[in-house]
């Protein structure tokens, strides 16, 4: 599947030290000997997401507890599902039971709802994005988990790309400017420019500008631009529509030609999926 | 208003290294002695959370942004409401932005949820409690939003409450001998017991346990759990029902005379409120 | 035994670290691959505490050291006993040892000081309580500790108990104010109020507190306080009394039928237990 | 003074985090904009120690509180000395009190002790040594408390100095194949030899070490040390006495012409010296 | 100027951990109220980086030092120029000399030579560029660096950019497949392909890539190479030659068109700039 | 070999987040299963230093990629040299490459260049020194570096040794009262003296400091120093020449007699030294 961020093993210890913290008073109630197995299931239909932070819950907690997945990451899978049995100490079962279920309840929640954006999207090129809209010290965990569920990742943050809005416009006197300057950094990323009207994406057109953010257009607007862009000599750039954005507008906003459909709810919001751990422990 | 954590600084500091990373890009586009100023508003009906976390954003980047709140912690607003006004250089007020609005809206999102259950409760004794049920690494920031938003907090982690399950009891032996062993910890936390029949209720009241967990209990059940539990020479200790709660369901539950009524939903989904802050530059 | 608090890993590197440092330029005067063994041995009576942090300091070291206890984390050994057997590079031996017998001869210390006070109340169930009056950085693992040695602890910090003390008091308005304010929070942690009088335990009877702390009573006026506490018709509640408690002072004061004594000395004083480690290297 | 260390924030960091948690939940019983004052006094005589921690407890809880000391660090104070006025928000200083009192009276406990010691050598060139028996995560400050005593350093650890012992005397063969190997390491530490008999020692002397350690000698054979040290032709060498030292053998071990008398007590154990801190709050 | 990296604090901080430690016990020869000055200032040319790095070290060290630069980031200066004047605690600009030197001679050599290879270049569009081969620890500083000398960023790590290798294309099978699957990630990050010869880079052009790094191309085969992308349908994209690059070849591969011109050199050797730190202390 | 510094694994953890941060996007198109192996070879003669890195940043990444070296850490080798085997998971082997070979080409680079200059000094006792100038950060690998290649460790920084320059001399008064004050503050670290004059020398003998700094002395002024030193009856200390040091005029220094010469370029400057790994892969 596809790349893990390297903070990953941070995060598990973040969250075990908000759970666990001066220790498990519950699981000292188990004898420290015993055996056990524990299934994790559905309720739900999920895409699942999160198996490598599960992993890691259990490895640092205990690297004797065994777990075999039984489908695979990024899957999509009905309510009752079997998704993976572990074994090992009942008591370290017990431990990691929470911290697990929030990681995997969590990006399963933004990679279903990332895969029934992009099932709207079927068949066609335009692709769904996420924004920096995003839960505080998550974020990479969740455009991991957008990617999962079959969308795509704006910018990561302010260092890999760079989106020119009204006051940087104002700040640097056009967009002309705005973009040269943007140039002049030394950096190779993508520039960007958000506008708000049809002339301004001529503007953004003439200034050499790699993509435009074209922020709560009309259809018709949508579509003008969509021409503007591929008539233009220093076009076609890419083109992204942002703003009312829902299940129920998002194919028509594909179908004027646009290239991505930015979706701030992929990520601000989160719905967890609901999921069970069933122990079994042995004498 | 309430007691804020400790980690407040720390768990800012990781946003605005997910954020900015290697530099803002962008901000660099304004001419660094640039001043501006900010208003901060809503765009819907919320209760307001997390000022705490924007202060800290803004000093962490630039100590001397000044920041002007309009309203209190924990108040209900409409939309429309200014929350407050910045003031500072222009290139600082661009950097904290996004950050900033990320604690804010997500945090005021739980603190809202939190608020529309605890109304449902009005003129009750009845409490909501939230769970361990949370976003990975913002377990202490989401349990303060549910205070502020009029909700209780259930222990904060394994560490400070015990709270036995069936499969503490198996391995035990019994529910006595679970809470025994509960108690000769040598830990003052309380000692909460799951049960699922009124049978294991009486057991746990002989037990002399503080707490019971009455999971998915019928109405009726409900009922007369609360009479037992007010009739038994060891009682009444607190109740405390889950499963199957939602805003319809929550006041008839109360009314059966439970002390708690605990929700996961509060805080392992994540409605985020609708902000927007606009800018005006100096020359 | 006991639940280990989750920053176990942690409070080992950081001790790794003021130790090793740079590195061990003294060990490198052994050659690379020479083996060893080595016996860790008390030579003075003691409760044995700390076993997890010994094995955790090898573990960090060089996970190839196997460690062999030979007697349970803690029990009361005489003087001279073999404490356990550890095999391994004979370098990594060297270089752990006075880490790992630090943290053993500190821990050990706070608890065979929590067995002499526990064992002046065999047969009373009146308790020993520990304090927030800790070595900084070290406060879980003292107050593990405790519990190892038969004590039992207070709350852990500031924020999973209330403690209302005289400031409080005389900012809230009443001690009734006060416990309501301190209820209001939406906290469920125990509520405690320090009192220095009869009439003062009173209120806060009436205030329906869950716990009052009896600073420097007298015998006679701890006896009364446990008289009107049971006669109250909304206790009795939990009492802890403190000040001028010593081995020598320590059982008359639980005669008095207080349920709690509180004693700073266990985690502020720290008297470590003499240990020693004997080295057998092979060619 | 001393050169405070550089861990000291970071020290301070995890004492609050140790004592704050989720958040001081009783100071929040003291409205938000109450100020108030608070004094720091001796309930026994000490030597103090911990200033800096102190003022750093406060800098990080709230950098508008003001501290003005009474005495210097390091001074010699009786029982009842006034030792600080604090000044600044109510709920600032309750949250702080504990944290600043726990480094203060520990630091202030062994500068004490370290005191003792080095009363008792008046007037002799020998100094009192502290040694890498020290509570872990806290050798820095304790080593910089021997300081304030009057006590003097060993190394830091493992990597500011070699101290060869019979283990890596016997690995490279003799102690003139570990003095010689010492030396070949491309560090500019100095390298001592621990002895345990004359003979021992004259083959430190050969070996051109710079310093032995006598373990457990007579007074009779240190004298003899002495002796054979300063008619050396490649003497004379530092001379460290340890083993069986105590305040009443301290002077005549010194008498002896030793340089140093290590002292593990100084560290090991920690005596925290007795303080108050007394409040008063306005309207 | 140009973005600093979110890291700036923490890369002082442990700076200043491995120069101070458990404290700088020369400067503490120096009367703790001696106040003072000092100038810093070049002994050879340099392109000057590093400014904000020097801020934050004595922000960290005393807040109260006073820093005024007298020349700008990034400025071209002689042998001798005065950098800057700082004004303080005597000890705190002791303290604080080295750390701040090791990052302003660090960043200034990495600068300087960003701007002798960028400088060659003048007059041409071609772009000097720097690579992954960076000091481990240091890379988003040295990037600052390159471009504070006008050098531009390639990729900051492997997951803002994708450049296919050799290794990668025999595992997808071929260019085209190893491209599209590039796509299919769901990142919006450029897609580079390594290429050895002109008909490899035919297959990146008809595969959609949006660069081609041309690995130890002949000058003449670097000409055939910008001329076929002219001429292809889907190119012009951008091209980036590397291998075998010095101050004298640069130019003469600028010239036959390359967009981009990568050197190693850049950030994998230092040659740090020489300075002189000069002080003037008070009574 | 020689001791490695503890802060390795965490020098590493954040190379590793530097380059791989949000996830190697490129990696990701080999599929997860290929197993693979790489070579390891230089690209011109070299001290080989930093296998200790290599080992870490693939236990970090993946702990089942096994490494065979080839040749000892300190070795001297030819261009060509195959320094070592690693076989494991095809994805590992490209995700750790960069970050392996940054630390190896770094430390190498250092160990190499201090092979050159202690070289030079072959069959003379005098040895070349580091100083406090190196790269931010890497401190403690550098200095590791420096005695891999046959360069001795000035202190390591401000906390474990006393140099008493200009300054330190003019506020103590002079340099007698310097090193009482020195000696005054309990640690037992080499107290050395800068000096510029022989007349300078000759207080710093009577101060009985433990060595001398002559910087930037002519041969001449070396050789009475050298002279002086021997005849003093507190003499010989331990003399340090500094200034004006090339690999040209290094022999002549040593053979004036003093003990040590110190070169700030081996640790301020960088010269990576050329490697390259190659892949082969299965199917």
């Amino acid at each position: 599947m596809s790349a893990t961020p390297s903070d990953l093993g941070q995060q598990v210890a973040r969250a075990l030290a908000e759970d666990v913290g001066a220790g498990d008073l519950t699981a000292a109630l188990v004898p420290a000997g015993r055996m056990g197995s524990a299934t994790l299931i559905t309720r739900e239909p999920a895409v699942v997401c999160g198996q490598a932070w599960v992993d890691e819950v259990f490895r640092q907690i205990d690297p004797s507890v065994r777990i075999a997945w039984n489908v695979s990451e990024g899957a999509s899978v009905p309510a009752g599902q079997l998704l993976c049995r572990l074994e090992g100490s009942a008591r370290s079962l017990l431990t990691g039971e929470r911290t697990a279920l929030n990681f995997l309840q969590t990006l399963s929640g933004t990679a279903t709802m990332a895969h029934q954006y992009a099932a709207v999207l079927d068949g066609l090129p335009c692709r769904v994005l996420d924004t920096r809209k995003t839960i505080p010290g998550l974020r990479l965990a969740q455009k991991y988990a957008v990617r999962c569920g079959g969308g795509s990742n704006h910018r990561m943050g302010l260092y890999d790309g760079i989106l020119v809005k009204e006051n940087h416009i104002m700040a640097a006197g056009s967009i002309a400017a705005a973009v040269a300057a943007a140039r002049s950094q030394g950096v190779s990323v993508p520039v960007e420019v958000e506008v708000e009207t049809l002339d301004e994406l001529r503007q953004v057109l003439e200034a050499g500008a790699d993509m435009a953010l074209l922020d709560e257009f009309s259809l018709d607007d949508l579509r003008a631009a969509v021409t503007m862009n591929r008539a233009h000599p220093r076009g076609p750039i890419k083109l992204e529509a942002s703003g009312n954005v829902s299940l129920d507008t998002l194919r028509g906003i594909a179908e004027t030609g646009v290239d991505f459909i930015s979706v701030g709810s992929l990520t601000k919001h989160v719905r967890a999926v609901d999921l069970s751990m069933r122990f079994e422990f042995g004498a």
